[in-house]
């Protein structure tokens, strides 16, 4: 941590900065500069961001030198996480497909599409049973039922399942039919979400927020590590800009950025980023030639009757044909798919 | 609902959508334009808001007409929506301003800052017991007990008392002790939080999200209303932008936009919005210019020992000498405060 | 500026980094933290702004103390600049109102405008001669013809007069016809336009960019002054954030940030931020209880016959109207209008 | 365009707006919904554009169908643009790389790069003369010396050479010495240069605006279009958002919508997108991995000294690896590089 002071800080709050910082357990070097005085302070600088430091008088800001996460970061762990999900590894050197409609909405629609997705490539069912929609008008997910499906999907066809949990109190049924729990980006800041889904042992898929930063998307990943389980999937699938060609803009960035600062996998969804069905054969590719671990890909065997996101979801033929495309990125970085 | 067509929409596509939106029970006017076909849709467009209109081959995009929202909008409710609580009125002539520490950290402190803010005017305490904090490293509030101190300041002030609901499982504690229930800008679209809220019957503040639109605020305060509850607050609190020079963007716009279509109260927080005591006067003065409802203001006697956020909360003194100021614009703009 | 090494920096890197630091004349301070080293450089730092420092072998990240500003900061002068414009002053107690059409169009009209605003109370007319378009095909200003009828408008109103300059080949014309010369959003990085309007001596008013942070339009006013030009007013008229409610977002909270950080007279424009006259009341009494030194609005007294932004234009009864609104809010602030 | 009306719009006004409609030459169709009316409006609704149709009485709002730029737009012209500079296509089925230093610093480094860089398979050599720095203080390019640095650099290695104009008064020079003409970020809404350029017949490549969307960057191409110069090459180069963890974020989604919309090439700087060497190359994968007809990377031989963004600048030796992982990317994209 680096404190700025201001200007004229008189010696009296100067006193009172040092002892504040010495008091927590630091140590504190007050460096005399031309215009400014700045105060450094050596030691685990994490205990300081519970104290409001900016709120002490004299000081014009604090500037913080560590991450404020340690479980999720490469600086504490060096390896890659590689997480074990019936066999199937992320964050391995094969790259993950996790492919489904938006909406479970019913059993042979489900099992159909889950049997042809897996023809292309796919190794994973996605599928929402709890539906997060911005309008309490839209289709909610079937809930239970909607789960039950998944896990009869899974029992036919062999495909481990990802479905959201919206809500501490579905955990149990969760527990029951998910083999991934996937925490939406709209909970991405729902930390007795997180500490729930923390507290159990399946694997935990969380998305971006789409106003989080990469530090916040992070930090939430850390709360579940905190509260004990290892097993995190990072997703990135779009941030809110001004542009509105698309629906939310898809910052590949995030993956060489995570890629340095942590050791989980990483997922990419460019469905609920791009939008439309047509932008996501050219996103899913970069996102693979960027590095990622995975991809999340909406497919419905009948996008026009898709009770949610129709308009963003490809038709199985158009995804097995991707999955040939993508497998050649895959080669050309390194890697299988 | 305005359908664009592709340029290139074969015949029988164009009866495919036709029969399409008839079938949903709304009219179908076909425009033939000299570079696109359009098509308008007569009747409750809301109908097609579940549908995925851009998933049916030839359509190039699907324009709505109406809002999506209705409960909630001017166009259902002409009168402005006045909210009591324990007498006093949300949403009325005069200007209502909550105060009070960001987080309740023991009950002498919280009950010598609740008379200091009755003394300058104020008229709701808040704080918070349970915090949603970005770090699971910071404080997460003292829970009930904290709660248990808001109704005792309560006791001793008259102030009725608004706090944040984090989880459903809270509810009952809540329904004990919290006159207005916040739902915080990380939970403005957590729609199971909303649905309970809007199950019991005590006034709602509602955040508006970091990255939320107005229309999705309003959606979001309709699941409130589509619940039951119709006692909604709505409250914007900054949204987040690319600039840095505060914590984040106060959108005093959205004001005079939320006055026009909706008929709820709106209440501003400068003090998350800009992040520093020095920036709040000012911005403090500016939404009672702006025509808000009412104001929400973090205050501390100790801003330094403040177990979160103390770098924006105003000193008791420096809060009553900005309650005089504000006064002052209150009279100009024709109420009280 | 404050310089963090990697984690594992050699001590060969170590030394060559603070080699560089004395080499440009300043001084190295190392501190060993538990996690990473630091070195705190003393002396003015702006010598190191020119320097690619983050390219170092060894260098994470490089922390800059100081504001890379100087002229313009409330550092180097401490009292407020207070501008003369044939004979209204620009920063000081009152408060200046710059009205009149997006752009120029007939001479009758104008002038009529002009005299319509004056009654109310402007003190400024604004008007555009040669207008940016994000459109070729849009209305491009009536050029030389625009400037000759506001010079015109000037004599029969004895209003001073405000006006864009869009190209640097255009400043001998803009001598002629302009009393403020207006540098508008999109050329606020156009640094050569910056430059010769910093080697004239007529006042400039500098519109932020639509996304240019606080400090860029520090720097760019900076350009200006540092080519000689001290007369300067900073302009703040609306960022691009996600919102589309609204034209663009005004950040008020920019007058309370530019007050501290600068001694230059700050103008709010509400019309081009909000872009719907509905909404223009309210923000121009925000800005004034926000502590704005000026507004600066559009009047057309046919607005759906402006060649430009007619949407945002406000009806000179309107705006009248308006104006006594205003100055209930300006008393109330301590100021007149 | 569909106009949508106010709810209480009254017949007289209704009439106003239909007459308006015809009067300049289209035909309005009523449509009576249940809640509001709306007005399609058949023929080219681009005349309409210049029209302040929001602010004619009664109006709520004007939704437009067409796309508002015509020559840059597949509906024009079906077939892919490809652009010859001294024998290299851009926009063909190969893919150009360009690449060099942020800015000419001197002679013999300049040659130096130039001819590494070639030896890696990069085709075009770019270097800026004038450079548009945030800060006055920073350096602002050897201008013309600059520029006769190039021509000897192609000379020596026979690189066509690309370098940015920043104003219109500089024609004169460019035309002596640049084989692409780069209108910079900053400049994207500059109208006059885009005029400038679009009046010579030299290649201009647009770089997009930090805040520009994916429109305006395509009415900007139009204006140098609609001033008689087709050879325009498009280039995405990181968008403002509020994610500080990169220095902008790479639209890499723009792609596949500038695609779709325009027949013009698109290239790709990753370096100026992201601001940090070690993110580069993964973006650089993506970018040709979602169907880039070229990238512009920053390569510096000793980018500790560089007078300009050394911190996103590669080696030589990097950049030359990189090279070899591209052209693996760009096969399995059926491309060559």
């Amino acid at each position: 941590m680096v404190i700025v002071l201001k200007p004229k800080v008189s010696e009296q709050e100067r006193e009172h900065i040092i002892k504040f910082i010495k008091d927590v357990g630091l140590t504190p070097h007050v460096l005399l500069g031309e215009e400014r005085t700045v105060i450094a302070v050596i030691g685990d600088e994490r205990v300081l961001q519970k104290q409001p430091l900016a709120a002490l008088p004299g000081v014009e800001k604090a500037l913080p030198i560590l991450s404020p996460y340690k479980l999720v970061s490469r600086d504490f762990k060096k390896e890659d996480t590689v997480i074990d999900v019936g066999g199937i590894q992320i964050g391995g050197k094969h790259i993950v497909v996790m492919a489904g409609p938006c909406s479970v909405e019913n059993k042979d629609l489900l099992t159909s599409i889950a049997s042809q997705i897996k023809k292309g490539g796919a190794s994973i069912l996605r599928g929402g049973a709890f539906k997060p929609r911005s309008s309490p008008y839209s289709f909610q997910g079937l809930g239970e039922e909607g789960l039950e499906y998944l896990s009869e999907a899974r029992r036919l066809t062999g495909l481990p399942v990802i479905t959201e949990v919206l809500d501490p109190r579905d955990m149990p049924l969760m527990a029951k039919h998910a083999d991934i729990l996937q925490i939406g980006a709209r909970n991405m800041q729902n930390f007795r979400l997180l500490a729930e889904v923390g507290a159990q042992d399946k694997p935990v898929m969380l998305k971006r927020g789409l106003s989080a930063t990469i530090k916040e998307l992070l930090l939430s990943a850390e709360y579940i590590l905190a509260a004990g389980n290892a097993k995190v999937i990072l997703c990135e699938r779009g941030i809110r800009t001004f542009e509105t060609a698309t629906r939310n803009t898809l910052d590949l960035s995030a993956i060489p950025v995570l890629r340095k600062r942590s050791h989980l996998p990483i997922i990419i969804d460019p469905s609920h980023a791009v939008g439309h069905t047509d932008l996501i054969p050219a996103m899913a590719k970069a996102a693979i030639a960027a590095g990622a671990d995975g991809l999340m890909i909406e497919v419905h065997s009948k996008p026009e009757e898709a009770f949610c996101d129709g308009d963003q979801a490809m038709l199985p033929k158009d995804f097995n044909q991707l999955m040939g495309e993508l497998r050649k990125i895959a080669t050309a970085v390194g890697r299988t798919l």
